[in-house]
């Protein structure tokens, strides 16, 4: 015994978020039906409007509902820095630091030949030319601390060689408020090559 | 800084869904903007085909896309026993046992007088109607073993009390599978009342 169609299908919908499994998408899709369909209504017509409005910045990749986005367009910003990220959601973690005013470029995933995705996939070519373009200054590397995101930092690394551009890549260490017993190996390795000179 | 306001405005649509935090919802969003629009817009269909097309039984209130669903015109089912279930999930789980040859009557919820819900919200005063009008012979509560569930169970044994109707509760006890060390003191003590001789 099946619940009828329409429930089915919206069970089966719901499974394409990230981390719903079976039992989660029927108790959700349950508990719309029952408790909550104006606010299901209501997400049917969000999803439909971000689909439709949000593209990518012409410049920097990132999300955005205009041709460039509002980190680009900011005259305020220093454009000769680019940090180099690979997701939106890290551009947030970087404005929320609130310790950085140059602009970013997000590449929207990583190097990982193995899923097809190249130098091209997540824009390397295009960031590459506007680089040399526009005379950047520095490029600052805050692609993520995994295998996959230090291969694409070091791609970069090569593929700026030679362009006269600095290239810097963000440290990477032991977190402010944790506790050295809990930090893993790696991380403290990383953070004894890191060591800076006390001034 | 935000997100745009169609991102922001997804991610607070996707908070409706139980279990879905601010971090969850967030996480949703990118990944289906990133990597599965097809997902969302099916989603959306999905969404509003499921709130438009199902409606309550008017029979047994559980979910359906028919004026009468098909457990209740199922002409093998036998109508004189109705089991008592909270939720439609109840009634997909008895099912799923393939011990139950009668019809349901779901509740679509339990008393619970602090949030105003008393009898009428939940269909009992229907349900007796019913019960004492169509000559049912049998009466299976299978509320949760709740407070709530086990409130609601008591008011129907007090509602149906001198209808003539046999009036029933599933067992509880210790769960097949389960290990007695494991089991909590008052299923023990459910399991140890609820004894039968052995023949």
């Amino acid at each position: 015994m099946n619940f009828s169609p329409a429930i089915e299908d919206l069970i089966q919908a719901l499974r394409c978020l990230p981390g719903v499994g079976p039992k989660s998408a029927q108790r959700m899709t349950l508990h719309l039906l029952e408790r909550d369909r104006a606010g299901a209504d209501n997400l049917a017509a969000a999803l439909l409007d971000a689909v439709n409005k949000v593209d990518h910045c012409q410049r920097c990749r990132n999300f955005t509902e205009l041709d460039i986005c509002e980190i680009c367009i900011d005259p305020r910003r220093d454009t000769s820095i680019i940090c180099v990220v690979e997701t939106p959601a890290d551009v947030l973690a970087v404005e929320m630091s609130g310790s950085f005013k140059g602009i970013y470029y997000v590449l929207m995933g990583h190097l990982s030949p193995i899923d097809g995705i190249g130098p091209e996939e997540i824009g390397l070519d295009r960031f590459h030319r506007r680089v040399v373009e526009e005379g950047v200054s520095e490029v600052i590397l805050a692609t993520n601390p995994t295998v996959e995101g230090e291969a694409t930092a070091y791609y970069l690394i090569d593929l700026l060689q030679g362009d006269g551009v600095k290239v810097s890549r963000i440290a990477h260490g032991v977190p402010l408020g944790g506790e050295l017993e809990y930090v893993d190996g790696s991380t403290l390795a990383h953070a004894l090559t890191g060591r800076r000179q006390v001034e």
